[in-house]
């Protein structure tokens, strides 16, 4: 059995809506997404075999096809498209495992834990040439280029995240223009690449990026909210690893900016002092001070400025599940 | 001043001629990279500044350019292409001084020496993201297609490095396998695409890609016996990493594979043993049993195949040049 196409469960959960409009089309995405990084060696196809068990949530893939067809007709080059910015996704999470020294991803171990750091990081690489490579094959030079742009910022991103991480004086308009350009900017693509190749207006096309980038944006304010508040066993994943780092997210930053002196002391003092769990010493004072509240409004301010732009479509089931979405990704546990 | 046209005296002194004919265009390569990898975010910028630091040999711009004009006319395409290869070796330079944990890199502090393991996979990233999208800025898809090509096998052979580390059994075979896909793939690309934009007929670039082949198995086979036997003031860098990660090269692949059954268990004692620095107990073992000098046979008889593709091609300072080369990377001392 094909591991890519098994153990959608999560996903089900999650955003129960979201992909039954283009669900053959999704199995599609699983097939070249397979095929693309197919390995004849052994030990590479181990590894190969081994990521397919942590699949995602398969939501820029769905976002670009719901798109393409909200605005038009979906063409084979969709599918295709879907599968090279998983695959970008994907080689940004093999990495991002081996920064955050994570031992479990979507409940079972990350590659680094069964491979080591050195096999993580070269997998990685592994990806993301594939990734570039898949997106070749369409023979449209407009597509890699539009690709090539936002992965140079996806990267951008993750290098300022990882720069800045220590830095407990990090400003609400850099942490979002952070979090813009390592998570929004790749779900924006997806929805500037669905539309541009169902053959829309660029108005429409400009409106649909739009769309991507708001909801990227409230997507990541909602993931760094679960990481803060959320169960480890529904999102399957390690959690707190943002605070152990140091890397400031929306409720701590407001927390600093809103608390009076002696709360922020003792909140950098437990920020960076030795002890563990952090997450839990910090939850209250996240939750008296309304931070955790603050996050939660800003995410859903940015979901109806996602909503807003969909308003230049005419009214579809696709529409519908890209409305729905960006409620989904503010009010999700995993 | 610019910090990437600095600093180009390992170069000179490893290959005096290699660079004269191509050096006009050898500095529109260096703006193009410079340029393409700038960043408007402080943080950022200051890592990419002390990356041109530890600019490598340049040997793959070089060749790129030397081919091309051996086989025609160069065009601005030829600097563009010679900086994208540039970028990806850099990148994958950068995530090597990860894996091996190395220190220094021509003389100066590698990247995760001086900003930690996780800002160096952020940043190696940052340089294969900006590799490709340099790429695509040339419009055209073949370029994209044979880079994509490549730098799949180039992460697999890296991989496929990584996953054998440790297996002290690995042939001669293997090993050619792995270093044909590592290192001789990207500069038999310099050479396809040095030959292919300068219009060459099919067949001569057939042959130079062949050259571009041997060459790159040559120099790989060198740079190992390097990390064997060289001087670490000489290279720049640490030496003997590869036996402290129990990766086997060729002369200890001959060592193993031909000394007699008590030599071949204390050297697998030796590798497998906790004992530091494995390199010089090694070294009188290597010398004794003649696996150095069949290691360097190896890959001059390597590098006379490179010399011998070069034959179907008119006579010229380009050709010349290209010639000693192939002596070069074989006879070299960092």
């Amino acid at each position: 059995m094909n591991r890519l196409l098994a153990g959608s469960a999560d996903v089900v959960r999650t955003f129960p809506s979201l992909y039954a409009p283009v669900a053959r089309e999704l199995e599609e995405v699983e097939r070249i997404l397979a095929e693309a990084i197919r390995s004849a060696n052994p030990a590479v196809a181990e590894l190969v075999e081994h990521v397919a068990h942590f699949r995602g949530k398969r939501l820029r893939p769905a976002l670009l096809l719901l798109t393409g067809r909200a605005c038009g007709r979906l063409v084979p080059a969709h599918a295709v498209l879907a599968a090279v910015l998983e695959l970008v996704h994907t080689a940004t999470l093999v990495h991002d495992d081996v920064l955050d020294g994570a031992a479990v991803r979507r409940h079972v171990p990350t590659i680094n834990a069964g491979w080591g750091n050195h096999n993580s990081i070269l997998f990685g690489d592994y990806l993301f040439t594939h990734a570039f490579h898949l997106a070749t094959t369409l023979g449209d030079i407009r597509a890699c280029r539009i690709i090539g742009e936002t992965t140079n910022r996806v990267c951008e991103g993750e290098l300022r995240q990882g720069l800045e991480s220590g830095n407990l004086a990090l400003s609400e308009a850099e942490y979002l223009d952070i979090i813009d350009a390592k998570t929004a900017e790749l779900i924006a693509c997806c929805c500037h690449l669905g539309a541009l190749f169902s053959g829309a207006e660029p108005e429409v096309v400009a409106r649909l990026t739009r769309y991507g980038r708001w909801l990227g944006i409230a997507f990541q304010i909602a993931d760094d909210l679960l990481d803060l508040v959320g169960d480890e066993e529904a999102t399957g994943k390690s959690l707190g690893t943002d605070v152990e780092q140091q890397k400031m997210t929306l409720p701590l930053i407001h927390l600093m900016a809103t608390a009076p002196a002696p709360v922020a002391a003792r909140v950098r003092q437990i920020l960076s002092g030795p002890g563990c769990p952090k997450r839990e010493a910090l939850r209250p004072y996240l939750t008296e001070h309304g931070s955790i509240d603050y996050a939660y409004r800003r995410a859903e301010d940015l979901a109806a400025r996602a909503r807003a732009e969909l308003t230049c479509l005419p009214p579809s089931p696709c529409r519908t599940v890209l409305e729905l979405a960006a409620d989904g990704v503010v009010h999700r546990q995993n």
